[in-house]
C-alpha cells in the first residue's frame, strides 16, 4: 500500500481509528471487521479490500502507533546537552507520544496471542529510540558529561524502564491511579541522571 | 468458597490451571468454559458449579497468581541487612515468583477489557510487596544504612520498576529476548542501590 492516494490514506486511517476505539474497549477478538466498517461508516466490502484479515488490521494498528521518529525530531530540537535536562526531555516526550496512542497499544495488548512481540513491526520503535539515545549518550561521553561505561547498556536500562512505566500506564483502566506512579517515575529518572552523570560513578555498566 | 474440602480445592485448581494454559495461548475470549472442562477432564456441569461465569474464573486466575506472601516469607528469611544484598534478593525473588506464574498473567492481559486493574484483587499483591519493603527500608533508615527521604516513595519507585520489567517479560512471546533485558535490569537495580545508600544522597525523594 505504498502508493496510496490521499483518499485511500484517509479511508485507511478512518478504519484503523475505528478499530482501535472498538478493540481497546472490548478486546481484539470481540470486534468483527463488519463492526469496524460500521463504526468507520465504510462498507464492509471496502474494509475487506484494505484488510483481508483481522491480523493485517492489527499490523496496521502497530504501525499507527509509531512514535520514535517524532520523538527523535523533538528531542533533537529541544536538547541542550545538559544531561538532566535532556533525559527528562526524552522521558517527557516518550510519555507524551505513547500516552496519546494508548488505545492502540491496549488494542494489541488484547490480541497478545496474535501479536509477535519479537516481530520487526513491534520492535521498530524501541530500536529507533535506543539508537538515537545511544548517539546522544556517546556524544555526551565524549564531552565528558557522562561517566565511562557501556553506553548501549546504559541506554537500554533507561529505555526499558520507560517502557515498563508505559506498560503500567496502558494496562491501567482509564489511566486511573497513574498519578500515583508519576512521582515514583520521576524519582527513578533522577536515579538514572545521578548514576550516569560524571560525578556518580560508583556503579559500573 | 472458604470452606472447601481438599477434593474441592483440587478440582478448583485443576480447572484454573487448565484455563490458564488455554487462555495464555489463545486469549481469554477465545476459550469457552466447555473447553476448560474438557482440558481439565472435568464435566461441564461441575465447572459451572465452581465458576458460574467466565469472569469469576478470571478472578480466580488473579488469586492463583498471588506471589507477595511467599515473597515476603523468603525475603525475611534471606535478608542480611546489607542494602545491596537485600534489594537484589527482593528483585530475584520477585522475578522468580512472577515468572513462574507468567501464563496466569498473560491470561488476564488477554482479558484487559474484563479486568479491573484498579480492583482489590488486582492490587493486593503489589500493595503487600510495597508494605513489607517499606517496613524493611524504614528499619534500614533507622540503622543509618539508607539515606534520608520519603521511604514510601523510594519503595514505590523500586517496586514499580520491577513491575515494569515483569510486564515486559510477560508480554514477550515465550520470554524470548528476555536475556537481553536482564543486564539492563541489573544495571537499573544497581542505580537504586547506589541512589538509596547512605553515600549516594544527591537525589532527594
Amino acid at each position: 500500500m505504498e502508493q496510496m492516494t490521499r483518499i485511500q490514506q484517509n479511508t485507511l486511517r478512518r478504519i484503523v481509528e475505528a478499530a482501535i476505539e472498538l478493540m481497546s474497549e472490548r478486546g481484539f477478538h470481540r470486534v468483527s471487521v463488519q463492526e469496524v466498517g460500521k463504526k468507520a461508516g465504510i462498507c464492509e466490502k471496502t474494509v475487506f479490500r484494505y484488510f483481508a484479515t483481522k491480523k493485517s488490521l492489527l499490523d496496521e494498528i502497530i504501525r499507527y502507533r509509531a512514535y520514535a521518529s517524532e520523538l527523535k525530531r523533538e528531542f533533537e530540537n529541544g536538547r541542550t546537552w545538559n544531561l538532566e535536562h535532556d533525559l527528562k526531555l526524552a522521558a517527557r516526550l516518550y510519555f507524551q507520544e505513547t500516552k496519546a496512542k494508548r488505545n492502540a497499544f491496549r488494542a494489541y495488548l488484547s490480541a497478545l496471542d496474535s501479536v509477535d512481540t519479537n516481530g520487526e513491526d513491534f520492535l521498530r520503535d524501541p530500536r529507533e529510540l535506543h539508537a538515537f539515545l545511544c548517539d546522544y549518550m556517546t556524544a555526551m561521553q565524549e564531552k565528558g558529561k557522562v561517566r565511562a561505561g557501556d553506553v548501549r547498556l546504559m541506554v537500554r536500562a533507561f529505555v526499558n524502564t520507560l517502557h515498563g512505566y508505559m506498560l503500567m500506564y496502558c494496562l491501567n483502566d482509564d489511566g486511573k491511579s497513574w498519578g500515583d506512579k508519576v512521582a515514583s517515575m520521576k524519582l527513578t529518572i533522577d536515579l538514572f541522571i545521578q548514576g550516569f552523570s560524571q560525578t556518580g560513578n560508583s556503579v559500573t555498566a
